[in-house]
């Protein structure tokens, strides 16, 4: 690790002889590797852009300049080259170490956090247009993958270039993936551009160009004839993002370094707006994550020889939550060819990819285009379809309006099945999913449901397809508890809770996970209070809430408590004690659930509870207190 | 009036022959030009579909087949071909009268309602690949405006549809405008396609060979020989939608029946997708309307000769909230050369007209690209920029998840200021801005805050500006109340009530423009009740809530009374039952709010709230039997 060690700042990659960096790449990707293998992370994405990354610090200088990076989850190098090489790397993803995005407030050479695709472009056109505004003269690099312009927001700021901002270098990284294979015409577009020789010739005449230029640094001072020259060699035939006034130049070799260094000098000096395209190779320097890229884009521990997962699945441990939505959908869909599974490019997260691999026809992969799922689902259940959207929570915040404007108010019958609801520990703020039931339940029609066990989530799918209207189940990441799934699902019926236990004094209204949570509360509360009731109800319904059965409880209960994985503010407690006021009924209501803050990545979802009040201790004294507080 | 009001349905629209079917254009200009006279609405959309709707109802045959329509706001041709030119039609927009946009529930020949823009391709995307799995054989259109390819969402569709469907055809509606002026790369690359020798060459003889034909219905038997010559025709050369693999062609005059009747039988006849140019003028047939195009995109009623306001502004009238933000701004902007203004395609509506007007280097209008917007405005403040995106409040639901994961997880100093937060009562659920509370509380670091009167506004936008960070202005559609603005604004102290009546037994806490109710309800609970003591607090912050003085106020109050101009579930109220629970204060509270369903259109606010239990009386009702009913 000589090489890398020296490394303090983007100064010392710039300070380095060329012919160290090929070393250097290779101690990159040995670091990276072992600590995806250690902690997981996104393995593929981030050895595909070694040496593109190496260039970026040789060529430009940030802080002054910038880098958006898409989604960001390709940012470990440049986080190892901006002095973030210490221990901190290697516990990434964990409680103390780095995050595995980019973070504005983990570096100053983080100019943009990210965690969802598609806003590295967008974010670089605002850079530059306020640059220039102030007359600054630093550069603005926006590096996209491929799958980037497959979101709609990233094509918004492709419209916007040319009116919005005089100079911006944008890195088009392509290599043929989002997460799992990319959809849809823009990346056959980019194959087609591949594989064009009038593309291929006119790249090749600009290399050797290059090459005969003594230092790639002089560029600047080429005359016009000479960019002419190359202009007509590089733009022989009008592309995609021509069309939008932005200069093509590539596609170019994104892992030979020097060729490299030649092309950005030469976009650095540009004065329009410039698409350089390089071609990368997802996980390249590790075998196992060059041969199965889905798998290795984001990775848990692994054995680095094998691929073999580190802490493989113990005998006896419960199904994962998203594959017993994905199992049940399959089994639904296909006694109901109107059930049609939908996802944004996420087939292997969602588990969506057993419907891909079972009932291909049944099942739609729209790329990374969130907005366009949900409408492209209203308009299928216009047509008598039954769709269902498995989607990630936060990632679904990107079709509120589509929720609100085409399905809703259209009472269409469209089913969401939200992962990542509640922590996604290792990820971050930017996947925790805490804030779907406050921006679906304040929109008429709609049904929000958790379930407390795998069994519940079987029978909630079946039953928000079977209800004729917008839906939403939502389940966290992670395994599920061990319940038995019955042979066939059980149709429940909308907005009635479940008594787990009956009570008097005290009631625990829980949602989904904290149900079992709540009952070991019950118990603990029972044994410090002796002759105390505490009744534990199962809510399963965010909205309709069961008033009726919340009214009666409340009105002979000393005290109601709530517990959900979800901001307390506007959640699942708020709808109790808005019902609760409604009904006229002034019973002291304790909510649970996470606090208005942004949460960080760390270990475990208990970890992440402890640090934020929500421990079972912390739980038990919180409600304990306010039970002593009442007479 | 003697055709169309022969034409009970789209079989009546066939069965008329050709000849009679420019009168009947005529006719129909003259019903829309007067409803819009009387009534207000989006005339200069609907003018310029005249004759391209009857084509399609020509050649098409809905409810089988299915149209959707961009945005819906030019579709009253549609209505009146669809058994809808009765009195409802010159009730448009009013009281009784039919709606301003498409509705499902309005007739079965709208396949899909809209109001927003960018939605109907997808949902045709989603309708033809339904049929595709089905089997089924109708056709489904999707009429889109220029404007609509600046919306992602439209991208996103775009480039799913060679992969989702098989058969889909597309009406460009290019009258180069969205609202304003058309902003971007996309429509520069329209007109250039417009100017194109090559295309406009390919055309005419695609006119020639089609006018060659005898009869276009019988296009459906061309031969697979002619097919591929009128391809080579109209495809000489690769076009944007042609990349995304759609057939384009194109552009006709979108006023010539005859010749769009028969480009759109060659249209149907098509085997893969296709895209259809049209090139059509908004407000055709109306002199004051092709005058300014801008003005009568959405009008307000008008004397048909003149084009002046029917009701013009009565002296001493207040100005309207969306011109003290507009005039306000560019007051702080002037100043500060940091303060920039943000559009999406909304100068007029929001009246960031008069940054565009005075102070055109600090304003930026991205097109209807939400999206975009508000990450663009998170890049600039990371350039140390001070950003205000000006846009409606139902618009900002596009862009909640970049409020989210850019500007508040950020932490990044961008302000928005949202008109329509409250009802537009003309244009229905729609437009209606009744869910931000609600969906912007819920997101750790927001401040949320509404003006009780416009002078209130003027400290509320410096207030934003200068806080740094995420912060919220939320006004309402239509004029302010009348108070004089400061000749200096004031720095409202965020998280801070101001007590505007003391009181002790009730305690109102009104949010915005209900102030000036709360005022009158105390008064008259006071009447009422002699003796009682009616508190009035402008909250003014829906977040963060003084919970300090709510708290104070409720621990010796009989009655907590909320107050706001959005729906119960989750916004201020919620807030206040919330922050009560939390502080363990038992004080009952009555939440005032719009129910939990989409509200439709109507004449007025008042009307509106009439008829969901919040007119002055039915408010007096349900507080004093609250109250009566406590002991």
């Amino acid at each position: 690790m000589a090489i890398l060690d020296t490394i303090k700042g983007p100064a010392d990659v710039k300070r380095l002889p060329a012919e160290q960096l090929p070393a250097l790449a290779e101690e990159i990707r040995e670091r990276i590797i072992r600590a995806c293998a250690d902690n997981g992370g996104h393995i593929g994405p981030n050895l595909g852009v070694v040496e593109l990354t190496l260039a970026l610090h040789r060529v430009f200088t940030t802080p002054e300049d910038s880098f958006t990076f898409d989604v960001a989850h390709q940012g470990y190098v440049h986080k190892l080259l901006t002095g973030r090489n210490g221990p901190e790397f290697d516990k990434i993803r964990l409680t103390g170490g780095l995050n595995g995005f980019l973070k504005r407030d983990e570096s100053e050479h983080d100019a943009f956090g990210a965690g969802h695709a598609g806003t590295a472009l967008s974010a670089a056109v605002g850079m530059a247009a306020a640059r220039d505004l102030r007359g600054g003269k630093e550069h603005v690099v926006a590096l996209i993958g491929d799958a980037a312009l497959t979101c709609g927001v990233t094509m918004e700021a492709l419209n916007n270039i040319a009116t919005s901002c005089k100079r911006l270098i944008i890195i088009l990284n392509d290599n043929e993936r989002s997460i799992d294979k990319n959809v849809g015409a823009i990346p056959d577009y980019l194959s087609q551009l591949i594989t064009n020789p009038m593309y291929n010739r006119a790249n090749h005449d600009l290399e050797q160009f290059l090459k005969g230029v003594p230092g790639g640094e002089h560029l600047i001072r080429i005359g016009s004839r000479i960019k002419q020259e190359t202009k007509d060699f590089v733009t022989g035939q009008a592309s995609l993002f021509e069309k939008f006034g932005v200069r093509y130049i590539g596609p170019v070799d994104g892992h030979n370094l020097e060729l490299l260094t030649r092309y950005l000098e030469f976009c650095k000096n540009q004065e329009g707006p410039v698409l350089l395209h390089v071609r990368t190779i997802k996980g390249k320097g590790c075998e196992v994550a060059l041969k199965n890229p889905e798998k290795f884009h984001g990775c848990s521990p692994f054995v680095i020889e094998t691929g073999e997962a580190k802490s493989p699945v113990k005998p006896g441990t419960p199904p994962n939550w998203q594959d017993v939505f994905g199992k049940s959908l399959e089994k639904y869909a296909r006694k109901d060819p109107r059930i049609v599974g939908i996802t944004g490019a996420m087939p292997s997260g969602t588990s969506l990819s057993v419907m891909r691999d079972k009932l291909p026809g049944q099942y739609f992969d729209v790329g990374i285009a969130e907005e366009h799922a949900v409408i492209f689902a209203a308009g299928m259940a216009t047509k008598g379809l039954k769709p269902v959207v498995a989607i990630y929570s936060t990632f679904l915040q990107r079709a509120f309006d589509m929720i609100m404007h085409d399905v809703c108010l259209q009472n269409l019958d469209v089913t969401f099945c939200m992962d990542r609801a509640g922590l996604s520990p290792n990820d971050g703020a930017t996947h925790h999913g805490l804030f779907d039931i406050a921006y679906l339940r304040c929109l008429p029609r709609t049904v929000v449901m958790q379930p407390k066990d795998e069994d519940e989530l079987a029978d909630m799918v079946h039953t928000a397809v079977q209800h004729n209207g917008p839906a939403f189940v939502r389940y966290p990441r992670g395994a599920a508890v061990g319940a038995t799934i019955k042979a066939e699902p059980a149709l429940l019926e909308i907005g009635k809770a479940e008594v787990l236990k009956p009570g008097a004094e005290v009631q625990l209204w829980a949602l989904g996970t904290w149900c079992e949570d709540a009952r070991k509360l019950a118990a603990e509360l029972e044994a410090a209070h002796p002759g105390l009731k505490v009744g534990v109800v199962n809510a399963r319904f965010a909205k309709p809430l069961d008033t009726a059965l919340l009214a009666a409880q409340a009105k002979s209960a000393k005290l109601i408590v709530t517990l959900e994985d979800h901001t307390v503010v506007g959640g699942f407690g708020s709808a109790v004690v808005e019902a609760l006021a409604d009904a006229g009924v002034t019973t002291p209501v304790v909510r649970i659930g996470w606090p208005d803050k942004f949460i960080h990545h760390g270990n475990s979802v208990a970890g992440l509870r402890a640090e934020n009040g929500l421990s079972p201790e912390q739980v038990f004294t919180k409600v304990d207190t306010r039970l002593k507080s009442l007479v």
